[in-house]
């Protein structure tokens, strides 16, 4: 059979079945309708979905790029609302929710797993019911029964769409100064007036409505963060009963034109500007969730999940590239080996070169340590809601939160230089349009920008995580990470001397993070954030490349030897480069905080 | 006055006259009738050119990219010839040709200097005439006198265009294997026939003819590179008085659609393939250029150059990215300092966050430290060319085939990054079509590709220029370095460290290349060359940036801080990542040479 190029069904299997366990979930009373038999089938149906309906579709979404119509409406290809309505057949929007909303209780580890499927195959067009997901589960978490009956269930049931406003176009990564505001009605509802940017997903015509979640300040709220509401601000209102019914006040003013990620419509948004007059009166009506001020505490439980998912997308693109360079190099033959180059042999595939094959390497070692990275993550989120005990939820979650900068962030950096590879293995092939790598090098690089840029992840986790609960997550990281080495020194080979190495590199990594922190001078502390977040990310992968090691256990066979040729690649080419990053943060360099910007 | 974001006019002068002592060029016979005042003039007329008329059709090139119209032809945008025509009139493309063509006599370094200001304005546009010069270079090099006066002369004088037409559809990087066939004729021409691909500018209405230099094989010739010769093949044949007459059988089979680079057209053309038949024969008509089987040492004239204008190019697209960032981090507001994040205070200007510095610094480093790459290859031309005694001049040679493959590869991999950074310190912004930094992104990523890709540079430093004269060329350009790093050390303070630094990565780069090559495999030895040519190109370029820490000296103000604080983040940053490069190397790592192509 020939291999899929869009995403290895051989990896996921093993890493849901050969490391992470999946398959004892089943055993915990909300997953007790699923087997093993029925994660298949959806992980086949997931496979075969995207290869036959979205796949098709990415370059088109691509070339015939969202525009806004005479009638002022969005106009995609009529190929997207098929697809998404296949989406919505399947069943598949439904996975990860409760049965009593008409959810399947899935594992969230297996759904992710599908979802990669997805986003390998057409990252732009599942972005829409991606964002729904991330919609309807703040609603369930956040809010009322009321507005998850009346505004997550249609979503959850795939006939309609949601999205985050959050950003305005003087505020990005500065939430705290956004200026949208939202005045208390006397039926306590809000009207709310403002301008959100870069919202992806904000206006089209797919589905029947869309639930915008805004980020607003009511007035007398405090300033900064803290006087932040949430709003769910639907784009047509809805009745009681769930019908329809006029339009609100969200007024598409205009579209972004991206570099990629076509496929996601990406929309400049006036609300309350008069464009439209809900019930007569101005102002775009909104209904708040949880409280006042607490708007960005439930806004971070859909980021979260988001910024995983960002990360997820990343190693899907990067996937599919790595799978679509291998296949070149097996295919493509130029030039002779170093050893015997004589001109009347035959040309060699691209495969036998080596520096195709440390091309290659490097892609497998980031793109499947970025898969086992967001499924471990995945994983996560079914420890912290299922686990036995509260202590092992609560562990879970630190973990979770520890993590969630460094799966957001990683993947969006290495997978984007794996796509980068991807199109050097083909040459100037690669660069032209009609092989796809290049445009998974150009979606991709939206990854590092959105749901937090790659510094503000860096931020969170060496300015918030790090220090959280007095450094509990940083402690229960490196746990987890002692004792995956304590089980490879037991194995010896080559295993064992991995092992030695990671725990060298954690040992530097504490120490260093306590150095940094000694002073207690955020400035200081933090001017090498970033650095820190590219130094923890490469710890944290090799450490998942050991566990794979440890997982693929003496199995024999090119796939085992596959995985452990990408450890053994990340372990010699990769791991070492934190030594100098280290080193610098252990330094407290001060190279940036003391430049005049009149330098520069 | 309002700063360039196309180059910066205060660095080129700085290199040219501060360091590389560019004033001093006009006492040699060739350059005599030139003066400083003659430099700056074109200096300022490439400025005003480049801005007024080139960076204008930069996003126009891009959007209303190459077609063939229904007559075959070409079509590009009016506005491409009107920008080639301008530069034609300014005498521009004669500058660095001999009088007695109608030419400047500039000197390299002068002409590079003042082509920085077209790369980074429109790079796609540019290089037609960029081709051109090579072309004709190569004629005056290789060529009899009734060639050049016949082929080069009037491309000199702007009035033709070149190309050259190496690869083919199945021989990029492997030339040995290209297979258009040259037939000699009677009369001494020859018949080409066989497919050409990538061929830049390779078809186009600009101008009144084209000048193809074709790679062949003469029936008979031995396989390989040996095998092959060089041919004048013209797109419309040139009687001996110069008139043009019909037209030659080199015809358009179809654009490549790319990624970026668009102003450019990218072409795949069949030769003698009996589209035209020229003379009532079959058969491109060709000419010889020096011997049979010598084609590829001939061509290697042109690539050479083409190499280091690769650099010159992909350093241009870097720097006008790294003079937009900049500018939009010193306008844009976002966000608080670390040390006082009251929400009630005004933001701050990007360009005080320490992350954002951090990503300017690298910027700069890397823009400038690539300016003054290939700014000093310029400078070895001039002096293999014009330098005193024989010695010197072959000295100067030797250098430049050193420093080649680092000043096409280095400023290809590092400013392509400086683009990455770019679109980062612009945020979303960045991203989108309405800012110029993601097309200098698209743009640039060709340089790793075209010219040799960054593999075959790697070979080619390695596997070549590291083994010819016995190792002389390395220990050339070492010498080049201690004798900087001694005057460091007598200079003491900052430099002094830098100088130590560098000393002790001499040594390493030193014992690893030997240790590579001890057993004289160069299986074994070449395998991981990449990553040798990477740990090559920091050292030179830390090397040169304690050249101009030596040239800056102890002048004060913004411009010299600035040099001092990119030196000091490059030592800090950059250098120190070359440590583990070094070992992987030093350990003659098998990682590619033992995986088995089934384990990918």
């Amino acid at each position: 059979m020939r291999r899929s190029l869009i995403m290895s069904r051989r990896d996921l299997d093993f890493l849901l079945y050969e490391w992470l366990d999946t398959e004892t979930l089943p055993s915990r009373a909300r997953y007790a309708d699923h087997d093993r038999e029925t994660f298949d089938a959806l992980l086949d149906l997931s496979e075969r979905l995207a290869t036959d309906v979205f796949a098709p579709l990415n370059r088109l979404v691509d070339t015939d790029e969202p525009r806004v119509g005479d009638d002022g409406k969005v106009v995609l290809p009529a190929e997207v609302d098929k697809a998404l309505s296949a989406y919505t057949e399947s069943g598949l929007p439904t996975s990860v929710f409760d049965a009593d909303l008409g959810g399947m209780q899935l594992p969230f580890v297996v759904h992710s797993a599908c979802s990669t499927w997805f986003q390998a195959a057409c990252v732009g067009v599942f972005a829409y019911p991606f964002l729904a997901e991330g919609n309807a589960s703040l609603l369930v978490a956040h809010g009322t029964p009321e507005q998850v009956q009346t505004y997550a269930a249609p979503v959850i049931a795939g006939r309609w769409y949601g999205t985050m406003a959050l950003s305005e176009p003087q505020a990005g990564s500065s939430l705290g100064d956004i200026t949208t505001r939202a005045v208390r009605q006397d039926d306590g509802s809000y009207r709310l007036t403002g301008t959100k940017m870069w919202i992806s997903g904000g206006d089209h015509e797919l589905g029947e409505n869309i639930v915008h979640l805004v980020l607003a300040r009511i007035p007398g709220a405090p300033a900064g963060t803290r006087g932040i509401s949430l709003f769910i601000v639907p784009k047509h209102l809805v009745a009681p009963d769930g019908t329809l019914g006029e339009r609100n006040d969200v007024a598409l003013v205009g579209l972004n034109h991206k570099m990629g990620y076509r496929g996601t419509t990406n929309t400049l948004l006036n609300l309350g500007e008069g464009t439209f007059t809900p019930g007569g009166e101005p102002g775009a009506v909104g209904h708040l969730v949880g409280e006042e001020g607490k708007g960005l505490n439930a806004m971070f439980h859909m980021m979260n999940q988001a910024r995983v998912s960002v990360g997820a997308g990343a190693m899907a693109l990067g996937y599919t590239g790595y799978l679509h360079a291998l296949q070149y190099a097996e295919e493509r033959t130029q030039g002779r080996p170093l050893a015997d180059r004589d001109p009347a042999s035959p040309p060699v595939r691209l495969v036998e070169h080596a520096d195709v094959r440390r091309m290659l390497l490097a892609q497998k070692s980031y793109v499947e340590g970025a898969l086992a990275l967001v499924l471990y993550c995945a994983r996560l989120v079914d420890e912290a809601a299922t686990a036995d005990s509260p202590d092992d939820r609560a562990t879970a979650d630190t973990l979770l939160g520890m993590l969630t900068p460094i799966a957001k962030s990683w993947p969006s950096q290495w997978c984007l230089a794996a796509n980068d590879l991807a199109i050097q293995v083909h040459g100037g092939y690669g660069y032209t349009r009609d092989h796809p790598v290049e445009q998974f090098y150009r979606d991709n690089r939206l990854n590092p920008i959105h749901e937090g840029t790659h510094g503000i992840q860096a931020l969170d986790l060496l300015g918030r995580k790090v220090l959280m609960d007095g450094g509990q997550g940083l402690a229960l990281l490196t746990d987890r990470m002692r004792a995956t080495t304590r089980r490879a020194l037991e194995i010896g080979g080559e295993a064992a001397a991995y092992a030695g190495e990671l725990d060298g590199r954690i040992d530097d990594l504490l120490m260093v993070t306590a150095a940094l922190w000694q002073e207690g001078d955020p400035e200081q502390a933090l001017s090498n954030a970033t650095v820190y977040l590219e130094a923890a990310g490469h710890l944290v992968v090799a450490w998942l490349w050991l566990e794979q090691v440890l997982a693929a256990g003496d199995s024999t066979g090119e796939f085992y030897e596959g995985k452990r040729a990408a450890a053994r690649y990340f372990f010699r080419f990769e791991l070492p480069t934190i030594g100098p990053k280290l080193d610098l943060l252990a330094s407290l360099d001060r190279t940036t905080l003391d430049l005049d910007p009149g330098w520069l």
